[in-house]
């Protein structure tokens, strides 16, 4: 399997459906990078277009992979060791063809909201279980109130929202990305 | 079911694997009550010895249940709406059989390591999902480098660690929580 995963700052929406740029938040950098090392996805971008994020992401990054951080907890140099910035998704996307040529790039976003037609998380399983299929999958999140409509529309697939027994699903990112990661990836359960 | 969280930052281990208290993190008091409200638990501890850290959490649940932050993102209040402090899961105990007054309180510690004998998700899922166990369920958290034994020894059960595909699973709390609670109330898949 090929698969990274995305987090998206800008084009978000805001709590009024107006599109938004969000900030980094520290702890995403941090539990979003140790999710895909624990599912051994094999990459994270980090997606915001202000140059002034740019250097902010770097510098914790830079603390954590080469400063004081590199050996006072060297788990977190592991998990940030592919852990990159992009200005745009379109920035990833030809960061990925250079990376992987000749190889189909499948977009998958992810949304709190129940959409018309969905991916099943068994069929994307199944995907990512098959040796012979060599499509990179991106995994979108979004930020804030989620991703914009205008970045919906590039998506190639929406995976079903998580839900629990409730009707109430405001999951955060952190523990969003982790819960899909493991309904996809998780080892000692299947998806029936 | 009844089934209760309690997010732990004393007595954990630290990395040396001496006994540590941890700070209070904002986003685990969001993160945590966001996840328990998606996954319809029935209260979140939060438990610190420190009277200062209790004051700081206090000031957080009043902004958000009953300040600015009330109408600003009333699901933020939604989710805090179980949200209490505790000074030691013995002051947990307490309240709970208060609560629960004659019925059976079921401890269980996660772990990020592999022990002898664990509890396995399938089983929880089973207790949980029967209508005739009248237990009362704590699924206990550490914060840190995890539980301090002492506090282990008090446990009932330690539930099975989350695994991926690699060796690696330095997960944070947030998203293991939301991952544990997804893998023992997630709707639209069984684990076999």
């Amino acid at each position: 399997m090929t698969l990274h995963i995305a987090l998206v700052h800008y084009p978000t929406v805001d709590k009024q459906g107006d599109v938004a740029a969000t900030s980094v938040t520290n702890l995403d950098i941090h539990d979003l990078s140790r999710a895909g090392r624990t599912y051994g996805t094999d990459g994270f971008w980090i997606v915001h277009p202000y140059p002034p994020m740019h250097r902010y992401v770097h510098r914790v990054l830079r603390h954590w992979k080469e400063g004081w951080g590199s050996t006072y907890n060297p788990t977190r140099k592991e998990s940030l060791h592919v852990t990159e910035m992009a200005n745009d998704l379109g920035e990833v996307a030809a960061r990925l063809e250079t990376a992987y040529p000749g190889r189909e790039v499948v977009w998958v976003a992810t949304s709190a909201r129940r959409t018309a037609t969905h991916l099943e998380y068994r069929e994307m399983r199944r995907w990512l279980a098959d040796e012979n299929d060599d499509r990179v999958f991106v995994l979108v999140f979004g930020t804030g109130w989620g991703l914009h409509p205008c970045a919906m529309e590039e998506m190639d697939f929406v995976l079903e929202p998580v839900c629990g027994p409730t009707d109430w699903n405001h999951l955060s990112v952190r523990a969003a990305a982790g819960i899909i990661l493991d309904r996809l990836l998780g080892v000692g359960r299947e998806i029936v």
